[in-house]
């Protein structure tokens, strides 16, 4: 028999991981409830015809894929290519994030649903890239989304709600960036070169890893000028408080409408008079996030300088989402946490509370069939009272017992032996402290586990 | 563009199914915590090395298998067969229930473990079923188990956790029935056809569907004499109170050490003297769970006989299940909850708490500028103290509005208009009984919303 082994890129959560996972999950959850988004699930699998095409062709390749059930043979036996060969034997494939199956399920449920249409939903997604540190190719996403309405009071809550979710897991030096669409759009349009707004949007996005040197090769190699190149320049080196970059941004974009639209967005967003920020977003003139459908602001969110880790959340407004699935006119804007990256921050940064490691918190050993009967009283009258209580399951040595408490990290021991079973009261050991008194049968309920 | 659609016998779960959905996992979350257990997530990809023989033949033909990625074209042209196939293409499946998983985690973990080890795991499975009322492609299990422990204490508290999640969702009537296989092996025992052990669990396990009628025909056709029926049938009818039936099965099965073994547990688990039931379990004989791996206590949780719905849960001993991964020895004993048909129950007999299906307790109109910068310092307020709320997002007329939170079926609206705004107070409105009221600023935090 060969060993048991889970697939590549794949993890399984044992209890203390779970624990703390289902902390944060809580903690984002409670935020989004509180601003009045509403969950949604959706399965697991989605028809190919939902997904294929909307990620590119690098999202079909890493799409997983489900197999047809039944006779499959004869179908599969006319394809003379892998690409022939899959669309001959499969139709479903696993979710590959959750925006996709959310504008289906809007498309589909338009004539229920109340628009603006505020939903969250915290699922696994599935994706084959090859496994490295921090990507896996089962992982959660955790979104929230309002379709419905063109308001950019929206985006000022989607970013109270990155605000308040860092600030109650106690997260500090989170910096939130923002930038909008608009206003690359307006770059591209005051060096003439709107048809390139995508080549410059991913060159520039790629200025933290390829520096402005790599950008301003990029960007000749994608057939730009000497002026444009400079130009692009003096943007990327926009610099100040908000206000001074928003200044410089007027200045350089005066000659362009949708500019212009884009900075007035942006004041908005940061000045509404609605709300203060514990974390004042920053804007980031070369933030541009790669994805396609963004139209106006994008924000990304950066891990505290001192935890290497980058990006731990992002999103933007997408005008158009819908319309892939035949409703057209309906924007939206959303914001994502990267749930597997904050755990690892809150990790390195000691920052779970003892709270979310909880689970039991006394074992009764089991010495005997008399003994037990009365130590179960006690544990059903703890659990009764909402405390997680356990009894040693087999009459066992009480050496044995005491180890597998310790294993499991249980932070009380209670024993009933003898004289205990005879004074009808229980000896109460603290695992941490090493410390153990005599609690009388009638106050064991009450002790301060 | 096609209209989009969901694969066939999965579900979009909207937001009010998913809070009573979180309502019944919530409970017995709670429940499980408190009796020691430990939460545990497994991948929804298995090994198909890891399922495959696990289910039996129908169970292989059920898996959602998952191509592989890459090209696999050459190695598709070498398969004679769908079977030849379907292992040339695919080396993942998804996960088709959470035991095997389990014994799988227990197997490659053994080292880390603490046993006994009690967990449960609340997750998606998959089966390719034929779709039907109340039974899905995507159904969620929710189990727990504990593993390396023989103790009947064991069986003792999983019976005391159906008792106390069903009281917990306050459902009345639950029938907790339980038997033992080494109660049905005792029977093939006396009867002198202990190979035929599997020929007569399964006919028995059909009586509620085809009747005694159809039982004697069904033994009859395995091979059974009419002697042997006679038997089986004197078994079938043991009845009266759970010591009655006990005294019955102690007379019949007096020549078989296994079933006298069986009738010893079971009194052990009813009459523990470790606790009493609020819902006494009740001895079905006729008990039998298809699946072939229990070897000690049965049980299964009927749904008020009110209500039309069967067996919502259900569970038992089986001896070696790590032993399919090489792991010898370990015997485990879990129950299950079918959440999908509690769900069912729970609303058939409207027994969701209202705070099973609180959200936003009140949204402030958008009615102008002013108005919304005086309307969000409430909303943050509330919010600020746990209170759901939320701002219209955009300035719209009033009755779009209103209509808004009516479909939303927000119990409250919050207006300032411009008297609001000059006296600096909020018109409340309650949306099921249609009375508004003034309510002065600095008391809208402190309204009983």
């Amino acid at each position: 028999m060969s060993k048991p082994s889970i697939p590549k890129g794949t993890r399984d959560f044992g209890p203390v991981i779970v624990r703390k996972r289902n902390y944060i999950f809580q903690t984002i959850r409670q935020v989004f409830e509180l601003y009045g988004f509403q969950p949604l699930e959706t399965p697991a699998m989605e028809n190919l015809s939902t997904l294929t095409g909307k990620y590119g062709d690098e999202g079909d390749q890493l799409m997983f894929k489900v197999l047809n059930n039944g006779n499959i043979f004869e179908k599969a036996e006319k394809a003379t290519n892998t690409r022939e060969l899959v669309a001959a034997v499969s139709e479903k494939a696993l979710r590959y994030d959750l925006t996709i199956p959310f504008a289906r399920f809007v498309v589909m449920n338009q004539n229920d649903i109340a628009l603006p249409f505020k939903r969250y939903q915290m699922q696994p997604v599935w994706r084959a890239d090859n496994p490295q540190r921090g990507r896996y190719r089962e992982f959660y996403q955790c979104d929230a989304d309002v379709v419905g309405s063109n308001s950019l009071v929206n985006e000022v809550e989607l970013l109270l709600i990155y605000d308040a979710v860092f600030t109650s897991l106690g997260l500090a030096g989170v910096e939130l960036r923002v930038n909008n669409r608009k206003i690359l759009s307006g770059l591209a349009e005051v060096i003439g070169k709107q048809e390139l707004l995508t080549d410059i949007t991913i060159s520039i996005d790629k200025l933290d890893k390829i520096g402005a040197e790599g950008v301003r090769k990029e960007l000749s190699d994608r057939g730009l000028s000497d002026a444009d190149i400079n130009t692009i320049e003096k943007f990327l080196t926009i610099g100040g408080t908000n206000e001074e970059k928003l200044n410089q941004l007027a200045e350089l974009l005066q000659s362009s409408a949708t500019g212009l639209k884009g900075i007035e967005e942006l004041k908005f967003v940061l000045n509404s008079g609605l709300t203060t920020f514990n974390n004042e977003p920053i804007i980031d003139v070369t933030l541009a996030r790669g994805l396609n459908y963004y139209t106006g602001m994008i924000v990304e969110v950066k891990a505290p300088a001192t935890v290497k880790m980058g990006s731990i959340g992002g999103g933007g407004r997408y005008d158009d989402l819908t319309g892939l699935f035949g409703l057209k006119g309906i924007s939206g804007v959303g914001i994502s946490f990267g749930v597997d990256r904050i755990y690892d921050v809150l990790e390195e940064l000691n920052l779970f509370p003892e709270t979310a490691q909880q689970s039991t918190k006394v074992i009764f050993l089991n010495l005997g069939e008399a003994n037990a009967v009365a130590a179960f009283k006690h544990v059903q009258a703890l659990r009764a009272k909402g405390i997680a209580a356990e009894i040693y399951p087999e009459s066992a040595k009480m050496d044995k017992q005491m180890k597998y408490a310790n294993k499991r990290g249980i932070p009380y021991v209670a024993i009933i032996g003898e004289s205990e079973l005879l004074e009808n009261n229980v000896s109460v050991k603290n695992l941490t402290t090493g410390q153990q008194e005599k609690v009388a049968g009638a106050d064991v309920v009450n002790y301060n586990f």
